[in-house]
């Protein structure tokens, strides 16, 4: 058997798990995502493909003896399903594998964030002493806006810390969230968040003109989930007035993000770092391999 | 009855609060720490006293009237107790005071520092999109140096993030830790932590140069407990051996800082802002008033 691995990097001890199953390893030799016209070139023989981000259309896949596609990575929407399903071609993605990353990177900017670490910490760089006081995350009330993997992870951790949790999630039912958190419907819960968290998986506009309009003055904004959830340019004109206190990016609109948010000082920007951690990178890739061997119908150990 | 508010800062409430109880209250005209000679002057006729960090020796207080110190912080290294016992000066702190917020800053700089947010938001706020992978907390092995109030409120927090906790005390007996963390000895301890956190309440050295010799090659050290409890200039040359991976730091030998700490774009450095934030300040001032009231025998409220 032959697998086809994509993604750009990928650990030795996953190929070697592969090899030991006896597979043929083949790797991305271009070192980025690949083209669909290389795609078919390099699929060709090919039973199954850890994928990264590169496009699965219909004409690469039916192109292809494609068995197995296992995504290293949550997202799937770089693979038409039905054409999938309908070649007969079995598709895994490692959903867990970013939860981890993500929840730890949302904690640690919020406590930084209500803290103006960054800002102090520049000043101590350069020789200056200026305490700052800063706000206690206990006893805040923490909007979430998407209660998936991520979400409920946020909010298990904020939980513990003293924040009071409100999840707004019109896909998941009452009896999934637990009794000490709130259910809130959008409105009502950015009317009284002190922190509102994005965490959900759609692509559409959440938090629009309107919205911010409802916020309380001394919000914080956290957006880890996807680019585009909010208007950017609201966000400016709220960090301007001082309704919003402040915010931490991890994703934009468009990235390389090359936009004005960068101005505020109060804002803590990272370039969608979520799931960047070696150990969740190795998670993921751990369990694309046990995927793929999964669907090739060969046992991983 | 007349009180002497000593700290620099404090809330309009809190003093309503005494006035409303028929109390006399007279603030510190300095706006900075009073010297002993301006204690004695202020402190004529005053029968209770908010106390900051000024000193309260002997003499000071043996020409006093005071029956009632009250600090608004947990120290009292600046009260000489055993006069204050003598005079029958009631003494009381307000110890709970900085638990939440010294624990939320050292949950949010651990998370900050492990994923490299410092540098990557300055890199983004000038523009450059650079990727940093990082590490996950979940499953590191967090070592406590210090059991007490913040100790435990951080190995708490730290525990639902999924870290795996060990404590050093030797204060406080195994029963008083939970099953679910690992009391340890300070030299098995130092071998296998990923990070070493400082808690502690004394003022001695506890890590020099021989613990720095037997920790782990990546270990990440954090101090939000007090300047002088480990070398820096060993951390400063593990630093740039690379054994330790990065450090947090909120308090120093001298303060304000001017060391070479500041060089080292792995560490975050804080200017001692532990307990700085509103609202944890607001429930100090509280409850150094509710303690003075006690202690000048009129009820609260």
């Amino acid at each position: 058997m032959k697998v086809l691995i994509t993604t750009s990097s990928f650990g030795d001890e996953g190929i070697q798990t592969l090899q030991k199953s006896g597979i043929e390893v083949v790797n991305n030799p271009y070192g980025r995502k690949i083209t669909q016209t290389e795609a078919v070139s390099l699929l060709k023989g090919v039973d199954g493909v850890i994928a990264g981000l590169e496009q699965y259309d219909k004409d690469v896949l039916s192109r292809s003896e494609l068995k197995v596609i296992s995504r290293c990575g949550s997202g799937l929407s770089n693979i038409d399903l039905d054409a999938a399903k309908k070649l007969n071609i079995a598709v895994y993605s490692t959903p867990d594998g970013p939860t981890q990353s993500v929840a730890e990177l949302t904690v640690g900017c919020l406590l930084s964030l209500i803290r103006d670490v960054p800002n102090v910490n520049n000043l101590m760089h350069t020789g200056k002493w200026e305490k700052s006081t800063g706000h206690l995350l206990k006893d805040m009330n923490v909007l979430l806006i998407g209660y998936g993997r991520i979400g409920k992870t946020v909010a298990r951790i904020l939980n513990a810390i003293g924040a009071k949790i409100l999840v707004y999630d019109p896909f998941v039912s009452d009896k999934n969230i637990p009794d000490h958190f709130t259910k809130t419907d959008l409105t009502d819960g950015i009317k009284i968040a002190d922190v509102i968290t994005l965490h959900s998986s759609g692509e559409d506009l959440i938090l629009g003109e309107k919205e911010f309009y409802l916020m309380k003055s001394g919000v914080y904004i956290l957006n880890a989930a996807r680019g585009g959830l909010f208007d950017e340019d609201a966000l400016e004109r709220s960090l301007n007035s001082g309704q919003v206190r402040g915010a931490w990016l991890d994703t934009f609109q468009k990235e390389p993000y090359k936009g004005n948010l960068s101005d505020f000082e109060q804002v803590i920007l990272t370039p969608h770092i979520g799931s960047y951690t070696i150990e969740g990178r190795k998670k993921m890739e751990l369990d694309s391999i046990n995927n793929l061997l999964d669907g090739l119908g060969l046992t991983s150990k």
